[in-house]
């Protein structure tokens, strides 16, 4: 188990409680920026890096995917699955019914719309840089606030729980991948990262390219596209496929997309996250 | 021609020039967000609107996205296409060496990140709600400001050029949609935009798929997934093809989708677009 963890920071966030499920007993480094972790795992800062790829209900998190695609010498070693679940705090005394602002970051105020609506329809939001940094502006209101923030915030700051489980949608969940110099092991249970690009654009380019996952059978997780950042209308494919780079017929598919393309990279194969009994 | 556009606001902004390129005599109405363009065209209070869907950096706008998945009753029946120039200004009689802040929305800052180190190393960046926002808050500092807007803003504000073209990478372009009840009659030189679902997860799902369109030789212009929203790994499909929805393989084509796919609706077809002479 690694030693040194760098997450997308600050501490209090899901990231920080996301690289503590991963190695709880770790030394964790907040990075203020998804570059900058990956910065960190490659120039030997840290043994590996956190940061969110994907939420249930928002998709995909450009930045991350644009790291993976542009670093070189990153691979995805690990992933993990945790639920959202915001909680509702305040400054200790403060009650709920005195509340004058609540503040958060506007994807957790917008994923907690319905339920703000119904119980502080007249209370004004306001926006913060992280869903940690929520509880420091609450903490620094000179009127009567509350703060939406994770689980993890409300362990490490002194704020009282006014609600939890406030999210309008409970299927949110975030994926994070942990970035290190190498992938992971066959496991069995196993998923596999890649990114391709294509120079000319053919009609069958892409059909023929997943036509060597799907002519051996092996399902495809994910289907994703990011811009070349050269040209409009010219993209970097994103693909997850069920299996190990290691496994003959997943090994094969890779040949045969090595061929296909014109520049192929292997993110990473690694096991896939199966939450653990509490 | 239209008489009536909703653009995503406020005025001055990259959205507002590709709606006067579109219909330079169109009575146009700024909207405060994409969802708001969508509700006013679905209820006709106006007769179309003008959202961005993709940059060539950024990647796709995903409120558009998510707004043609999940809206009925709103079509694509245009694209335009416009270059990304941003322009340097401040109020007038303020020179460049006497700028102390430089305001814009975070994305155009960060667009232009390599000339403001080169040519303003010293000078503090603020954020802004969006690129003509960005010149209200240049004109009400108190300290002599400038502001990073497109050439739209420099023509409805009093305002001064100090520079333009000042973005670093010079493939900057943004593809905008024009959304209305209906989409475009053939043209000989169209796209059509599709989305879809499976509900059961299949090897070879998405590969026989778009064997619909690789069989009969109709090239795919993009693919892109989005999220659910009921559970974290399921996706839906957003595909671009060539030709018109009422052209006989493309409209074969997506009757074989229609078969393979447990959701599939189709977003419209319309003229891609071509650079005016100028």
């Amino acid at each position: 188990m690694s030693d040194r963890i760098g997450y997308l920071g600050p501490a209090g966030t899901f990231t920080e409680q996301a690289a503590l499920l991963y190695a709880p007993d770790a030394v964790m480094t907040p990075y203020p920026t998804i570059t900058a972790v990956g910065s960190a795992v490659s120039e030997n800062v840290v043994d590996v890096g956190v940061v969110p790829i994907e939420n249930s209900l928002e998709g995909s998190v450009t930045f991350t995917l644009d790291l993976l695609i542009a670093q070189s010498g990153l691979s995805i070693r690990n992933e993990v699955v945790i639920p959202i679940t915001h909680y509702l705090v305040s400054a200790p005394g403060v009650e709920a019914r005195s509340v004058e602002v609540i503040y958060s970051h506007p994807q957790a105020l917008a994923q907690c719309r319905n339920y703000l609506g119904s119980r502080f329809p007249e209370v004004p939001r306001e926006a913060s840089l992280s869903t940690a940094a929520a509880v420091a502006d609450m903490q620094n209101s000179r009127v009567p606030a509350a703060a939406i923030c994770p689980q993890r915030a409300t362990e490490i700051y002194d704020v009282q729980i006014l609600d939890q489980g406030i999210e309008d949608n409970t299927a949110n969940q975030t994926r994070f991948v942990v970035l290190a110099h190498a992938d992971h092991a066959p496991t069995g249970h196993d998923r596999t990262s890649i990114c391709f690009s294509f120079t000319v654009d053919r009609p069958g380019n892409l059909y023929n390219t997943i036509g060597e996952f799907a002519s051996r059978n092996i399902n495809l997780v994910k289907i994703e596209s990011r811009p070349t950042k050269q040209e409009l209308g010219r993209y970097i494919f994103l693909i997850d496929c069920e299996g190990h780079r290691h496994q003959p017929e997943v090994a094969a598919a890779l040949e045969g997309l090595r061929r296909r393309t014109d520049m192929l990279k292997i993110l990473g194969s690694y096991p896939f996250w199966e939450p653990r009994a509490e």
